[in-house]
């Protein structure tokens, strides 16, 4: 289960908690050392806070493995009531932006950023979505692409370069994000190239829109700087599906995430609804 | 030779100009119908000016092979008077921010945004440059990587999702650009992405510098948006060194430039000088 979340075969805040909570309870079927498990489960990836989260909500359950099952039903129902409520800021015909994928395959299921656009689809509102392709590891083009095909959402991928030209072209109504971690003061840690969005939006008069369970929430770091963040390794950036497209020993920066100031976020959108300030 | 501009193996708008020039040169010596030669040429690629400027002077010229090879060798000694213009904006160990390639290989040689990285480098000034790979075609990645190693100016690349992160935490002292076109209000077009850093420099304070021969100046484009925006193919940004990254016919949008407005440039850099306004 390290390697699986370490590797990103399994990615996005909600997955990897569900994830790590499963890992918890596999070690309790085998009678491992949980506080152990639950130490190398958590040192995988040290910037989404759900995975901490959830690993010791099952590490602390008397039955770890219904406590891990129940995690991932719940993270279901969560973004099932996040989606309803976030649909209400989708306006009809709505050109949404997101980044990186906050979609069903982020999570266990239905999506956050991807389930509000979902939910808005399901009611009628016909949204178009703007996927930006999310270097380095391509989760847009790989993923959410491919969701929104299947969900019959109609929707255009673009380099994550091009998102500022389509906001001075009045194409996009709204962005809306998922996220890895939010401070108590309101700070967004999420995905690389998030923070350019939100400026981006901002200096546009684009609302900007954070959907993310209330698990994402974590008191104990006060702002987005006490956050650590993830460097990723170097080939991420240097090679894609195993070809080279930079000189050999190039030296890369690769942190995978980045922190949106609070006063950039329009609102949040949790299960519990919709805020202006921090959280449900 | 209207191949080679159209696939991108001759790229960057001073480069194309003289390959636009060269291009009338062999047609005179062919005893082609010149007219003709230059429709071809400059409908290659629409937005740099620099095409159709060179293929003009080379046809209007009495000895259209002599004029071609001039043109070639302005550029080179344009750049250099442009390099050591930029140079004294580049502050001591300065952390210069670049995107796309406005180097040598965009030119006939030396380079203009990479001119001036590398006149402040031979000066002394010890610059440093974040390199954005600059997604569709990673000129930045394939090609200023390269020559930023060759020339021995230390660098880091970075996927183009990162400016706004290195800017915030105080990583960028400039960012340093080429132009395909500059309007006569100085309006600047250029790589897409461009648009973006000019808007997240502007945000957290930070000098954002257009550098580019005085050829690039169009008098007849009035403003950003009387220039026509070329669209390049689809597979750009859904394969990666014929690595399929998204799913099969996915709709992509992939114009190749962007508008920065003139209000957001710091200075303008030609052979001229630095100028407030635009241009020399």
């Amino acid at each position: 289960m390290c390697d699986a979340i370490r590797t990103l075969a399994v990615r996005g805040a909600p997955a990897i908690g569900a994830a790590g909570a499963l890992g918890i309870a596999v070690a309790s079927v085998r009678g491992e050392n949980l506080d152990e498990a639950a130490r190398r489960l958590v040192a995988t990836r040290p910037t989404a806070v759900n995975l901490a989260w959830a690993v010791e909500r099952a590490k602390a359950a008397e039955d770890p493995v219904a406590e891990a099952v129940r995690i991932a039903e719940e993270d279901v129902e969560r973004n099932r009531a996040l989606g309803a409520a976030g649909a209400a800021l989708v306006e009809s015909d709505a050109r949404v932006m997101t980044h990186c994928n906050a979609g069903s395959l982020a999570c266990v299921g239905y999506g956050t950023a991807v389930g509000v656009i979902r939910a808005a689809h399901e009611r009628g509102r016909r949204p178009s979505v703007w996927v930006n392709e999310t270097r380095p590891v391509l989760q847009g083009a790989r993923l959410t692409a491919w969701e929104l095909d299947r969900l019959g959402v109609p929707h255009h991928l673009v380099a994550d370069v091009m998102a500022a030209s389509l906001m001075a072209g009045r194409e996009v109504d709204c962005v809306i994000v998922g996220a890895d971690r939010i401070a108590a003061n309101g700070d967004v840690v999420n995905k690389i190239g998030t923070y350019a969005l939100a400026v981006l939006a901002n200096h546009h008069g684009i609302p900007f829109y954070v959907a993310a369970p209330t698990s994402t929430f974590d008191p104990a770091s006060p702002d987005g700087a006490s956050v650590p963040i993830e460097q990723r390794p170097p080939e991420e950036v240097t090679t894609i599906a195993g070809v080279q497209i930079a000189p050999d020993d190039t030296d890369v920066d690769n942190r995978a995430f980045d922190v949106t100031p609070a006063a950039l976020v329009t609102n949040y959108i949790t299960e519990e609804g919709i805020s202006h300030s921090r959280g449900g």
